[in-house]
C-alpha cells in the first residue's frame, strides 16, 4: 500500500508525479533568467527510472530478519529495491543531483513501518541487540541530509523507520487550545482534522504537504506564518519520545518552573536521541480574516527598516517576506501571463510608471505582508502598519499580488525540478542573526558565495529574503543559482556551501534557522554551539542511545581528542 | 562594605529594615481577618537579634583558607557570624519561621564574593579539590529553599557564593533590542540602566527590588507583567555559565535550528549545573502608555471565563490578575482609610450599591487589568477588552483601583512580616495547568488544604488568584493563612505543604509555575517530569559537576535503585 502512495510522489524530485511548475504561463521567466545566467539551451539532465538503478542486496541476515518478523507484520517490512531507493535521500539539491547523476552509494537495507509505540520500542531493542542503525523518517523532506543513511563502521546494517502509520489525532482540546497527535501525521492531515473543529496549528512550511509533525519538531521547523504563530518550538506543549533506554513524556503545561525544559532537548534532536512518537501542540481558532497584500520599497534598506519597525512595534503580522532587489526582479519575472492583451499593456505601463516614481528594477524591493486573526484586529493592524510603513516610502501594490504569493506559496520546489533539468545548481540556505549583524550577514554571505563562484569560474547569482522576523533579529534566506561544470556538480556545490557557511559563522549568524543540522551542517555545529555543548550532547546521546544506533552521522559531530 | 549594605535589609524578614506594611492606614484589615481566623490578640513571636544566635565555628581549615586567599582578596571572604547568619536562609515562610524559632542547624562556613568569572572558575576548582559545597546566591529571595546550605555527608564544608559583585551592564543594543548584563545585577539596577537608554526588561516579580537577573534565570521566574513580556525563559537570548568543567556560552540568536536549545537547559537549573555569570535578554522600549484598571465580576466563574476569553483573543494585556472571592474580600478589606469622613460614607454606600447590583461579598471577584505599549495600541486594547468582558457582567471599578494595585504591587511580603509577629502561618504556593484542568486544580487543591487544616485541627483559610495567563492555560497562586499550634509550626507547615503538593500532582498541575523546585518541591519533581528526566538530569550533573559540589540537595532528587 505504501508502494502505491509513494508511487504517486516523485521519488527523484518534489511533490506529486503529475504536477509541474507552470512556467509556460510565466513568459518573462526564462528571458529574465537567461539575461543573468548562461542557462543551457535545452534540458538534458533527467532523473533515472527506478529500474535503471541496481542496488546492493540488503544486508539483513535471515536470523535477524526472523526476529524482525516477530515484531512487525510482513506487510510493514519493505526490502524491495523501489522502497529502498525511495528512502535513500531527502530533498536537498545535493540529494536530487545525486539521483540525476545516478549515485546511490548508500541505501537502506530495509524500510520498516511501525504502527504503534510498542513496535517502535521493539524495533529499537532489536536494532540495539544487533547494532543496526535506525534512521527515523517522517516526510523525508530534509534539505540538509537529515534522513540519509550514514551507518558507522560498527553498524552491520541500516534501516529506515518510516513513521507514516503513526498518523492519528489523539485529542483536540477546544478549551485549552491544544491538540495531541502522533508524530507521523502530515501537514494536511493534521490541519484538516483541526479545521473540522474550527482550529489551525498555523504551521505552514514550504514542505507542508509532505512533512510531518514529528519531522517539524525534530528539526525546529518554521512555517511561513511563524511571525504570528511562532516556530514549532514555540507551539509544543509536551512531547513523547521513544529512546532505546525507555519512553519519555514531558508534562503538558502552559509554563512551569520545574527545572530545565526537556521539551527543548528533544525539539531539534533530529532523530539522534530518540523517535518522537507524539506531540501536543498549541492550536488557534481558524482566523476569521486573512489579509495578504504587497508593498514595494524604493530600495532594500528602506524595506529592512520598515520590517524592523513593524516587528518592534509588536504588530504581530502572520507573514513578513521581504525580497532583496534581485529576488524582487524574479518575483516580477514570475508574473503570470495576463488573460487579455490589454491587461498586458496595463501591466507594462504600470511597471514603467513605478520605475519613473523611483521604484526602479534592480533596486526596488517587494514586501509580502500577511495578517491573520479576528476581523477587527486585522483591520486595526492593517491600518496601523499601512500608516507606519508609508514613512519608508512604501508603495501599496495591492492585495492581488499578496494573494498571488499566498496561492503559490508551496510551489517553489516544483520550479527547482524544472531548473535541475538544465543542470542548474539550485541551492537555498537560511540563517538568522540579531538586527545589529543583519547587514554584515547579508553582505558577507553574498560576497562569499560570489567569490566561490569566481574561484570555481562558474556563472552564478545569489539573492535573499527575510521571512521569519523577530523583535531581536531576523532570519535571512539565500537562494543560489549557478551553472556548474558538468561532472563537477557535487564538488562545486561543496565548495560554495563551505564558503557560505564560513561566512555565516564569521559574522555570528546561525548555521541554520529552520532547516536543521543534519549531515550538511554538522561540520560547523561545534563552532556555533561550542565544544562544551557538543560534549554534553555526546554524553546525553550516550545515556539515551548507548549503542549509538539512532540516525548516525547527523547533528552531533565527533570531536577530536583535546 | 556588604556588611553595611546587608545591615540595611531585614535578614529575618522582607526588604528594608525601616519599612513596614502600613496596616494602620487600612482600618478594615484586622477586623476582616479576625472574622475569618482567631488571630492572637497581641503579637508575640519576634525575630531574634543576631547576637542571640550562636553559630558553630567555620569548618574551613587553615590550609584550605590559605588557598582561598590566593584566589580572592580578604575583603571578599566573609567568615563572621553576622554574614554567615544572613546567608543561611532564603525568604520562604519556613525560612522566616525558623529564624523566629531560633533554629539554625546548618549555616555556611563562609560567604565568598567573587568579582569576575575568573574568580568563579578558581573558586569552583578550589571547591572541587576539597569537596566543598558551593551554594550560588543572587538576592537570596528564594521561597522554596533554593539557597539553603544542605551539604551532603561527603562535603567537608559549605560556602555561599554571593554574586552581588557581578552587577555590570555589559551592553545595551538599541538596534537588536537586547542587553547583556552580569548575573548578580538586581532588578532596580538593571531596570534603571535600561530606562536611561529608553528600554525596559518588563520583568517585575514581587521580589523585584532584591532578586537578580541570574536568580530569575536559574529559577524560571515570572514577573507581574509576564502576560505581555513573557516569563524570563522567553526573554533569554543567550547565557553564560561557569561549570566546574568549563565555561558555557550559548550563541546569541533570535531563533535557530542548531540542535537542542541549551539555553533551556540552564534556565531553571537552580545553581546545580553551574553558576550563571551573564545573560543576554530581549528588552523593549519603555511603554509610551501604562493603563491599569480594575473590573468586578459577579462571581469567580464569570471572571475566569472573561480572562480566558481575553487571552485566547490574543489581546496581550501586560497584567491579568483575577482574585477569587475570598481574596477579593481581602482586596476590599485592605483599602486605605479615606482622607475625609464624607469619602468614607461614599465608599460604604458604593459597596452596598455593588452588592445590590449583584456583586455581593464572598461571591464577587476582582480583576486587575494592565495594558502597556504604544498609546494607540493601548487605546485599541482597552476598547476591545472593555467590550469583550461586558458580556461577562464585568463592572468597571475604574483606574484608581488598578493604579492602587500597581503602586503597592511589591508590598505583600511586608504584610507577611506583620502577620508572622502573631505566629500566623503565611504560605504561598503557585501552580499552573491547561484550561481544561483549571477547575479541578482550583477545587482540589483548596479542598486538600482545608482538609489538612482539619486533620491538624487548626483554623485556616486558603484563597487564590490567576496571575500569569496563557492561551493554553493559566497559573494559579494560592495564599494560605492559618493559626498553627505553638511549637508545632514546622511540622504543621510540612503536613499542609504535602497535602497541597499531592493534590496538585494528582490533577496534573505543575509543582511550581515560577518559584522553582529548590529543597521544598524536590520530593515531587520525579513524579512531575518522570524518572527518565531525573536520571538524565543526574547524568548531566555528573558531566558538568563531577564532584557534586554545586548547590547540593536542590532540584535533582535521588532515585532509589530500580
Amino acid at each position: 500500500m505504501w508502494n502505491e502512495q509513494l508511487k504517486e510522489l516523485k521519488w527523484w524530485g518534489w511533490g506529486e508525479v503529475d504536477r509541474r511548475f507552470p512556467l509556460e504561463q510565466r513568459p518573462h521567466f526564462w528571458p529574465h533568467l537567461r539575461k543573468l545566467l548562461p542557462v543551457p539551451e535545452k534540458p538534458f539532465l533527467f532523473p533515472p527510472r527506478p529500474e535503471e538503478i541496481s542496488l546492493p542486496p540488503s544486508r539483513l541476515t535471515d536470523p535477524i530478519l526472523r526476529e524482525l518478523h516477530a515484531i512487525l507484520p510482513d506487510s510493514h517490512i519493505a526490502r524491495d529495491d523501489f522502497m529502498r531507493l525511495v528512502h535513500t535521500y531527502g530533498k536537498s539539491y545535493r540529494d536530487l543531483i545525486r539521483i540525476r547523476l545516478r549515485q546511490f552509494p548508500r541505501v537502506p537495507d530495509a524500510v520498516l513501518f511501525p504502527d504503534n509505540e510498542d513496535e517502535i520500542i521493539q524495533i529499537l531493542r532489536w536494532a540495539t541487540r544487533h547494532r543496526i542503525a535506525v534512521v527515523p523518517r517522517g516526510g523525508g523532506t530534509s534539505v540538509v541530509g537529515g534522513v540519509e543513511c550514514v551507518p558507522a563502521a560498527a553498524h552491520q546494517a541500516v534501516v529506515v523507520m518510516n513513521l507514516c502509520e503513526l498518523r492519528r489525532v489523539l485529542e483536540i482540546d477546544p478549551v485549552s487550545y491544544t491538540a495531541e497527535a502522533e508524530a507521523g501525521i502530515t501537514g494536511p492531515e493534521l490541519e484538516s482534522a483541526l479545521n473540522r473543529e474550527g482550529f489551525t496549528l498555523g504551521h505552514f512550511p514550504e514542505s507542508f504537504h509532505y512533512s510531518t509533525l514529528g519531522g517539524w519538531v525534530a528539526t525546529r521547523s518554521a512555517g511561513q506564518q511563524s511571525t504570528r504563530y511562532g516556530k514549532i518550538e514555540h507551539m509544543v506543549e509536551s512531547i513523547r519520545v521513544i529512546t532505546p533506554e525507555g519512553i519519555w513524556q514531558t508534562p503538558p503545561l502552559p509554563a512551569a518552573a520545574d527545572g530545565p525544559d526537556f521539551d527543548q532537548l528533544f525539539i531539534g534532536s533530529e532523530g539522534v536521541l530518540g523517535v518522537i512518537s507524539r506531540v501536543r501542540v498549541h492550536i488557534r481558532p481558524l482566523p476569521e480574516r486573512k489579509y495578504y497584500t504587497a508593498y514595494l520599497f524604493p530600495d532594500f534598506t528602506a524595506g529592512v527598516e520598515a520590517v524592523q519597525h513593524i516587528i518592534q512595534e509588536d504588530l504581530l503580522p502572520a507573514t513578513i517576506r521581504l525580497s532583496d532587489p534581485i529576488e524582487t526582479d524574479f518575483v516580477f519575472a514570475l508574473r503570470e501571463r495576463p488573460a487579455h492583451r490589454w491587461q498586458q499593456v496595463v501591466q507594462e505601463w504600470g511597471l514603467r510608471w513605478l520605475a519613473f516614481r523611483g521604484y526602479s528594477a534592480s533596486r526596488r524591493t517587494v514586501l509580502i505582508l500577511g495578517l491573520e486573526g479576528g476581523a477587527e484586529r486585522v483591520k486595526w493592524q492593517q491600518h496601523t502598519i499601512h500608516k507606519l510603513i508609508r514613512r519608508y516610502r512604501a508603495y501599496h501594490l495591492g492585495e492581488s499580488v499578496g494573494q498571488n504569493w499566498y496561492r503559490h506559496r508551496f510551489d517553489n520546489p516544483y520550479l527547482r525540478d524544472e531548473l535541475l533539468n538544465y543542470n542548474l545548481l539550485v541551492e537555498t540556505l537560511e540563517t538568522a542573526s540579531d538586527w545589529s549583524r543583519f547587514w554584515p550577514l547579508y553582505e558577507e554571505v553574498r560576497a562569499a558565495i560570489q567569490k566561490a563562484y569566481d574561484q570555481l569560474n562558474i556563472p552564478g547569482i545569489v539573492f535573499a529574503h527575510l521571512s521569519h522576523v523577530y523583535e531581536t533579529g531576523t532570519s535571512l534566506y539565500f537562494v543560489l543559482l549557478a551553472v556548474p561544470e558538468n561532472g563537477k556538480e557535487l564538488e562545486q556545490w561543496a565548495h560554495i556551501k563551505r564558503a557560505a557557511s564560513e561566512a555565516i559563522l564569521k559574522v555570528g549568524g546561525t548555521i541554520s534557522h529552520h532547516h536543521g543540522v543534519g549531515l550538511d551542517h554538522r561540520p560547523w555545529i561545534a563552532r556555533e554551539i561550542g565544544r562544551p555543548a557538543v560534549k554534553l550532547l555526546q554524553q546525553i546521546k550516550q545515556s539515551l542511545d548507548p549503542e549509538q544506533i539512532l540516525n548516525p552521522g547527523k547533528l552531533i559531530p565527533d570531536l577530536e581528542d583535546e
